[in-house]
């Protein structure tokens, strides 16, 4: 198996993190976003959405999509379980993990590619060019400022967010807090939940890389 | 089981398609989102996200986001296998309901929701009032052309979205085609293939709910 990754992108962390909970040796290739790689005709064979991560198998069959690289990782390699056990385990941990993309990752993205300078055309990932909607990245630092709160409320009740085990959720959620450094969106101070969760994940060997 | 529905909408009609095709038989509640009924107190109680749907198990156990509300129903009821059968093709699927939310559901939410008079401060789904951004609806009306186009490509390769069979990423393409209509756009005539495997999928009795 080959891994198209990006070391400085939120997506493919998501997945590097995972790979890092598994254990496993996966031969990683480094995409260079900000050169635009991803738009080369050799990237866009593997990858029409011109998009990392990819997950390239052994007889060349693509996959893309966080959910569905690390879904299929963990079919290959269940130990140790990031996706959930039981079948209600397995559907809280998708649930959490579309939650933490809906209500943060796209809000975030959408305040990140529609201010930085660097992306003027190219709000959106992807092959097509979009010009940047100001008034929609505002409104995308607000929805990760209301995701923190909500985030804080949920782990009022629980250690995890998809329950009292670490899993698939907590590493997208993780990423989201990071990344949010670059929207200049910190975790504020009252939100004692959600810190207690984040120096609980944050300090797990995986989240270094 | 309880499952929380509302006829109109598009999300819900994912789920109600789901178990029309797996026969079962759940006691369905229809929520009024045109009067607001999501915003309410005992709804809130629910799904503090205020959308649909929502899957109650009988212990009061609240399930939503569509991947993980099919994906539990997927285990319990594993005939007809609609989340494929093995780790790449449970992958595949994955990994194109992905893709149809990414580049064509939410593309036309945000179409649908920047643009339609009585959303005028209900932009985002969920509990927060966000104006609307007509720049945005205009862009939405545009990927969402562009997934089209899309689909028509891979849709030359093979029967279905995930392979050579039918499953959840065929029904979540299905709603977006569908729905489509509410922001005035087709699938336009030269898309063969998309026209091909909407005939297929939209004539199983499932489609009709």
């Amino acid at each position: 198996m080959k891994f198209y990754d990006c070391k400085t992108a939120p997506s493919p962390r998501r997945v590097r993190v995972f790979i890092a909970e598994k254990g496993i040796d996966i031969e990683t290739v480094q995409v260079d976003l900000g050169s635009g790689e991803q738009f080369s005709e050799a990237f866009r064979r593997i990858n029409p959405d011109c998009v990392v991560p990819v997950l390239e198998l052994d007889d060349g069959t693509i996959l893309t999509e966080v959910v569905a690289i690390c879904d299929y990782l963990e079919s290959l390699y269940p130990e140790p379980p990031l996706m959930g056990k039981t079948p209600l385990e397995r559907a809280s941990v998708l649930m959490w993990n579309a939650k933490v993309e809906q209500l943060g990752l796209w809000a975030m993205a959408e305040a990140f590619r529609n201010s930085v300078k660097g992306l003027s055309n190219q709000a959106v990932t992807g092959p097509d060019s979009y010009p940047q909607i100001p008034e929609l990245a505002e409104r995308g630092r607000q929805r990760v400022a209301r995701f923190f709160e909500r985030l804080d409320d949920e782990l009022a009740e629980r250690d995890f967010l998809a329950g009292s085990f670490y899993s698939m959720a907590d590493i997208s959620a993780l990423v989201v807090v990071d990344f949010a450094a670059w929207i200049k969106i910190a975790v504020p101070e009252e939100a004692v939940n959600l810190k207690r969760w984040y120096g609980a994940v944050a300090s797990r060997p995986s989240a270094v890389g």
